[in-house]
Formats: structure tokens, sequence, C-alpha cells
């Protein structure tokens, strides 16, 4: 069954909610993608994210019939590991378990999500789910410029996080006579299961994946906010201003103020969003340079950066990949 | 030494930092005072709570040459204690440690700060340290009223965490190249003893007192804002205007426009602080009510709720418990 003399290339996309991991081979065709938990350098500890990779690992080679012996790159991008120290020991982890040849490198997420909006051509990849960053980068092996993304408390300004967090302190402020009514009460509190607003403190102080419930509910924001309701009106425009911010600040310090923009992550698959981003987009920065959404997962452009790594990827490798994906 | 036929009367303020505890006797005379570590019962576990509670009790009376024997009342006002199943679970938990006679009250420390400004008298006490929260009350018994104090995810606006947290964003949004320079980037580093704004998701996210450690930032936005730099003092006027905006509400739900209120919290200790509230204040409620700074410990407030519950305040109490506090 297995194919020993067989040369595998790896991405892997890791978050703070899941990771995913692509297998392919050396001519850019995806063979197998897997899933797994988890794997933020800088939420989760060292070991768990050590653990979930290797196991994922494993497992998506055994999948495809093969094992580490077969991989001959393995491109890592993860959350938080922007750091040369946290990328030196993660490499350093990994080496053991693979052979001498093995190409390994570590790269933020955002790395990734560039790689499979632009195939390693110059660019900015604005992502907004639970958290939010822009990150340009002008070649795999080029300067690289990143804008907002400092985390929960200093930063993820236009981020799911931030979209909901406000939402709730509009809720709270309308019940202390402080603020507008907004629709948006009566949908969190249904969705919550809560019959007074004083009971969010209890729902959100006490939850352990405190981040991720509060990013869910954004989807309340976006309704609201379509549907015509002032308070959701005005979050939705401070956050397209807020991200509008940040692209335009890394375009800025890459020196080009024509990069492409490719926006990903999940407020972006809501319609509304992606449209009013779109509209303060043109308003701010003008028709200048391109503004598209990224449908491919973040994972095949790791793959894409270890096929390059190897010296493998050509003008066509997106493509090709983008093809094996469809078949 | 001791004297087992004295009646003590007890005020407690436990905070989110510290707790302090007044003894006194039936006259308003305090005795001593004690302090020791958190008893916020949202943020630290009941068990925790109640360790530092009876240890400061039993180490204060000591003090005194008493024992809980001697003491005939007890007001808790603890930090996140105004559920009234947090109320009563506390409350149970006192009971089997002091004679059947005596009277054990629990409220929130906003009521302690409240009682110390107002004597049990109409009034809105205005707090920001840490935390913030507007709390008014008609009487002892009387109908209470707050606005703010969701907590640092939800409210808190206008408080020391805010402040900083606000200018730490201000930091790295000129550091991405999003926003404007200003002194506070220069005046945060040289305190945490760090050589760039990068260093500061490591210093925060880490920090096991992430909030309290950020509040105490907030002399860097008052000293910018105050020496006339622009971003500084921007954060400072929306965090009055929010403070403003809290009292106003507590007003208006108490039915009250002529309440006085009463400023208390780290922040109003500091002159520029504080004037710049009152000028807002004075702008959008117009002169209508005394504004004025507490000045005594709300723990004191608490020992004259304790007084006030056993039948022994009178409209001079306050007064004797001020000149006591003198001697």
């Amino acid at each position: 069954m297995a194919r020993p003399e067989r040369s595998l290339y790896i991405g892997i996309d890791g978050g703070g909610s899941k990771t995913c991991c692509v297998v392919g081979d050396a001519s850019g065709q995806v063979i197998h993608a897997g899933y797994g938990g988890a794997t933020n350098v800088k939420s989760s500890s060292r070991a768990e994210t050590e653990d979930v990779l290797l196991h994922l690992l494993e497992d998506t080679l055994a999948r495809c019939g093969a094992s580490m012996g077969n991989v001959r790159g393995l491109s890592l991008c993860l959350a938080g590991g922007h750091r040369p120290s946290d990328k030196a020991a993660m490499k350093q982890f990994m080496v053991p378990y693979f052979s001498p040849e093995t190409r390994i490198d570590v790269q933020s997420d955002a790395t990734a999500a560039w790689a499979a909006g632009t195939w390693g051509q110059p660019g900015i990849v604005l992502i907004a789910g639970t958290g939010s960053i822009a990150y340009g980068r002008l070649s795999p092996e080029g300067r690289e410029e990143r804008a907002g993304g400092w985390g929960y408390l200093l930063g993820d300004e236009g981020s799911g996080f931030e979209l909901s967090r406000k939402a709730l302190q509009a809720v709270l402020r309308h019940y202390d006579g402080r603020g507008p009514a907004t629709v948006m009460t009566e949908a969190v509190l249904a969705r919550l299961g809560l019959n007074q607003p004083e009971e969010l403190i209890d729902w959100l102080y006490g939850h352990p994946a405190m981040r991720r419930e509060l990013a869910a509910l954004s989807d309340i924001v976006m309704d609201a906010a379509g549907n015509g309701d002032h308070v959701g009106e005005t979050i939705v425009a401070d956050a397209v201003g807020e991200l509008t911010e940040q692209v335009r600040a890394v375009r800025k310090r890459l020196g080009d103020d024509n990069l492409p923009v490719i926006t990903a992550g999940g407020l972006f698959s809501a319609p509304y969003f992606y449209s009013t981003f779109q509209s303060a987009w043109r308003q701010h920065v003008g028709k200048t340079g391109e503004c598209r959404l990224l449908t491919l997962p973040p994972a095949v452009g790791a793959y894409y950066l270890a096929l390059h790594g190897a010296g493998l990827a050509s003008p066509t490798t997106g493509k090709t990949i983008e093809n094996s994906l469809r078949e």
C-alpha cells in the first residue's frame, strides 16, 4: 500500500480554533487535506501545539498511504508564529521527525493566506475573522509588513471579536439608559437563551472560549446593520474604516499604493460586510488596485510555499493547485 | 486585656486588589482599620474570598483586643457582590462565625463608597479606578440604580483600564503607521523597560495581573494630556464624556436631576483628570447639584451601614465617624 519513494510537500495553516494540513506532490497536485485542533503558539501551550501538529501530520499522511519519511518540504504557518524565537523553537522541534533533507519553514498564519491569495506575487491580505490583521509581502522571501493584529485587548480592530464586543456594549448602554435602543438586544438574548442583558456578564466572563464565542455573534451585528439598525450600522462602519486604515498603512510601508488586496476570514463571507467594505475601500482609497475575496483555504498557500521553498514553483503552479482542488 | 462585653461594628470594603476592614464601636468611633488581599467574588474563587475575609476579620479584631463574639453588626461590601445569590451565599458562610444576634449584611463595594460619600442621604457615587461605575441610592434601604461597571470587556468605560488600553492602542497605531505620533510611546516604553512597541504584546498578554498592570499606566495618559499631547487629550476627553453619561443615566433613573455626585477611585486623585471631569460635568449637566471628591476610605461607609443596620445611626453619625478618623 505505502509508496515510500513518493515525495510529498505539506502546508499547514494553524489558527486559534482549528488547524488545516494540506498534502500534495511535487507537481502541485493536492492529495489530501486533514483538520486538527487549535495551534496558536500564543494562546495554547507549546506542548499542546506540538501535540496537535504531530498527530495531524501523522494522521493526514497515513490517509495518503505515506509517512513522515515521504515529506520533502513542510511549510508551517501558525497563528502567533511571527517572532524569530518562536519560529526557531518550532523548527527545532520538528526537525527530528523528518529526514535530514526535508526543508522545514515556519511563518505566521497570515503568510499562508497571503500565499493562497497571491501565489507569491506582491499583494496584501486583509484578514477579519475572530481577530484582524493586514499583512503584505512582495515575494515569499521579500519584505513583509503588517498592521493591526495586536490581539483582542490592544488590536484586532474591525474583527469579529471587536464587532460583537461593541454590540454587547451597545446592548448594555441601552439597558443602563445611556445609549439608543437596538434590535440587537432581542437578537443577542434570543441567541444565547438569556432573559436580561445583565446575564451577559456571567455568560461572557465565565466562558472558557470567550473570544471565539463572542466573535460568533458578529452575524447578529451584520443582520441588524443590513436591516437599518442605526447602532449596528455604526459598528460595521467603524469596523470597515479600521480595516481600510490597516490596508492603507501596509501599502504605504511597502511603498506601493497599487498592491492588490485580498480579503479573507469569516467576516468577509457575509455579503453585507464585504459590500460595505468594498464601498469604504473605493471611497477612501480610490480605484487604485484590485480588491477581491480569498476563496481558497489558506493552507493551500502554505503548500504553495513548501513547493516554492523546494524550487518547484513556477508561474503556473497556483493554477495547477487550484485545478487539483476542483477535481 | 480583652473586653468581652464590648459591642463592635464592622465595615468591609472588598475590591479587586485589596480589602479594607474598619472596626468601630456603637457610637461611631473608629477603633482600627486592617487590610487584606483581593475579595472580588467574580474574579477570585469563593474559597479564596472567604479565606481572605476570615483572616482579615480575626486579625483586625485581635488588634483591637476583641474577637468575633464582640461583633454585633457586619456590613460586607464586596466587588462583584451585587447579585442576590452571591449575597445570600456569602451571608450563609459568615453566619456560623458570629453570635446569633449579629446582623450581617452583604452589598456591592459601590454601596460602601456611596455611604462614605453621603452618610445614607440620596446621592450618586461615580467610581473610576481600574474599573468604573456610577451608583446611586436614595437611602440605605431605598432604591439603587447603576450604570456602567460591566467589566473590562463590556463596560468600565472611562476607567483606568480603558484609558491605558486606548493609550497602548494609540502607541501601536502609530507604530503601524495608521495613527498620529504621541509622547505616550516613549513614556510607556520607558516605564515598562521595553525597547519596541511590539514588545507590549508579550508584556500584556502574558501578565497574570493584566488588568491592574494596564490600569496602572493611566497616569502616563494624564501627563500626556496635561502637556497638550493631542492623542492623550482625546482619550481623557472620551473617558470623562463616558463617565458623565453614566451619572446622567443614574440621575434620570432615580428620577432626580439634582442628586449630588461624589467622585471616587484612583483616576480622580489626579488633578488633571478631576478638573477635566468637572469641566465636562458643568458643560453637559449644567450647574444642577453638588459634585465633590470622596476623601474618606469607602470602608468607613460600610461601617456606617453596619451602625445604620443596628438602628444606631443618626444625622450626626457621619460627622462623628469623620472626627474619630482625625484623632
